[in-house]
């Protein structure tokens, strides 16, 4: 097979998000795709945070387990979910592309941006501009821009010794698409979770005020060094997207995963809250002295583990349990190419 | 019918394009939607110019007119063309959303990504971020952002009494298109219209050029007023849209229309000139004098027309011939919501 035709035979689905994301990553400058967002700085230093999400009807959302308002909430959380991850504290607002076809009802466009303008009334940032396009699928394209705090988050930015901490519970997402499409009847669960399972799926938070309360919970006098990621690929994706950038292992306290007690007792509990995804929390890297100043300040934020150096191969799993020799799951590749 | 059964009764189709952007604009601050792109305050007082823009395969491109090479191209110039119809003058860089079948060739991609890239060597900004996503069809949702010059370039801030100008030939992307469909043969039109009316298709130039041509054409001490889009859906577009944005009449001159004396001799030559679109030019609205110092100082421009006060019931058409009474073609109105 000649070289040209070798490369035609390497299609999308065999490549994976990552793959794909990591041979795009060569046409920007090198470190540019390492994180959750762009940072762009401005001429009097403040550093501007841009991201860029595209949500698909049928892989991202659907009719069957949301509201066209919850569509435009949550592709709007989403986004700025990676400001947040990034270190970001304000927003400054979004541009939307919109495809959807001929014969889409006028009113679940309307429904759409009604969510949009919630989360942008919810979290801040205004509507910056978009444009629309027909097409034989829904989708949204959202680009969302916003401010950095104090210092950036970067995923490279853990050390041996510091804390994994989460700002709050994994796995309720994936529960409530899993109540919303019928493959759990949740008679067992109390109201409330369901509730709050529901809820998770429909109208994420992304978590602007962590990093809000990351900023105050700084010890005193202590350099900016922030390890971290957001969890919308799932808690054990953002612990490696950490060990991994860092050069270190996460270990996971198996015995204190951010995971609600009734949803623990479900068979599907710690899969789930591992690897059940989109769940928005901040998953970061702290020197422990800050990482117990956060646990501290900013309720539902939990331990989570510990980064510890890696082999001098660099050859361990990038994430295992900190309790003995426990196989780890294997984590469940995350791929929008099926 | 009640009247949430009315709402769903109204489809993206019977809006259009335009009507749907008006309604969407309801979501945004007042006036926000009003110009090619959004203009955000940096905290120096320097502005940065944001816009989103999506191609959808099918609708925007197609693999029968155009190698990867020349979406990835044009996908970035027809972003690039809405900074410059702002007032861009230098490019900061974009997003790119892309979304693609499971089964698409990586040498697809890639080749779209290194037409991204050649615009960027070119017209300056590095590739910033981006997200990938399976879907039903091929398409790219772009976010460019980039600083604006010397001010803003705004539809509503024609007179009555601006020359209009155009900084280049319309209708050649439409006829490059014809020809690569085989709609025309092109047997009776010289090599070198041919190749231009191709390369105009495929390679589209964005005018930053312009925005500095005209920022050094400003006659001295006059105040930065500069009322103008760009001519990507069209030259009668661009002038209707200058004409209602500065409650004006647009009245074209026919005899110096911008337009390829071969490409004239055609019996779809005015046509396309008028409504072929996708020619990515700068249609401007300024006082003479700086009409005539821009006219003087960027080659390949010219007067197409004049803005004249329109009835005092603002009722008249937006665009007309200068030249009596011939009826003006009726606009083909651009949707692609069809």
């Amino acid at each position: 097979m000649d070289p040209q035709a070798a490369r035609e035979a390497v299609l999308l689905r065999d490549l994976g998000e990552w793959e794909l994301l990591r041979r795009l990553a060569a046409f920007a400058p090198p470190g540019q795709f390492d994180d959750d967002a762009a940072l762009l700085q401005e001429e009097s230093g403040r550093q501007l945070v841009v991201n860029t999400d595209v949500l698909v009807e049928g892989l991202h959302f659907s009719d069957a387990t949301m509201e066209p308002g919850d569509v435009g909430w949550r592709a709007a959380a989403a986004n700025l979910s990676d400001l947040a991850a990034m270190g970001c504290r304000s927003v400054v607002g979004l541009t939307v592309g919109l495809v959807a076809p001929a014969l889409t009802p006028w009113s679940w466009v309307e429904g759409v941006y009604q969510g949009l303008d919630q989360a942008l009334q919810r979290f801040g940032g205004i509507l910056l501009g978009g444009d629309c396009s027909g097409g034989g699928q829904r989708l949204l394209a959202i680009t969302a821009m916003g401010h950095l705090g104090s210092g950036a988050i970067r995923r490279c930015d853990g050390r041996p010794g510091d804390l994994l901490v989460s700002t709050g519970p994994h796995g309720l997402s994936r529960l409530g698409l899993a109540l919303s499409l019928g493959e759990l009847d949740g008679a067992g669960l109390s109201a409330a979770l369901r509730e709050r399972a529901i809820r998770a799926h429909q109208r994420p938070q992304p978590r602007l005020d962590a990093v809000a309360a990351l900023e105050q919970s700084r010890p005193a006098g202590r350099l900016w060094r922030v390890g971290g990621t957001d969890s919308s690929h799932g808690l054990v994706a953002a612990a490696a997207g950490i060990a991994r950038a860092s050069h270190c292992q996460a270990l996971l306290d198996r015995s204190a995963l951010p995971l609600d007690a009734e949803l623990a007792e479900l068979a599907q509990g710690e899969a789930w809250c591992l690897a059940g995804g989109e769940d928005f929390e901040l998953v970061l890297a702290l020197e422990p002295a800050w990482a117990e100043a956060l646990l501290a300040s900013l309720p539902g934020t939990s331990r989570i583990g510990v980064l510890a150096a890696n082999s001098a191969t660099q050859s361990a799993a990038p994430v295992a349990w900190l309790q003995g020799d426990a196989p780890f799951p294997a984590s469940s590749g995350f791929t929008h190419f099926r």
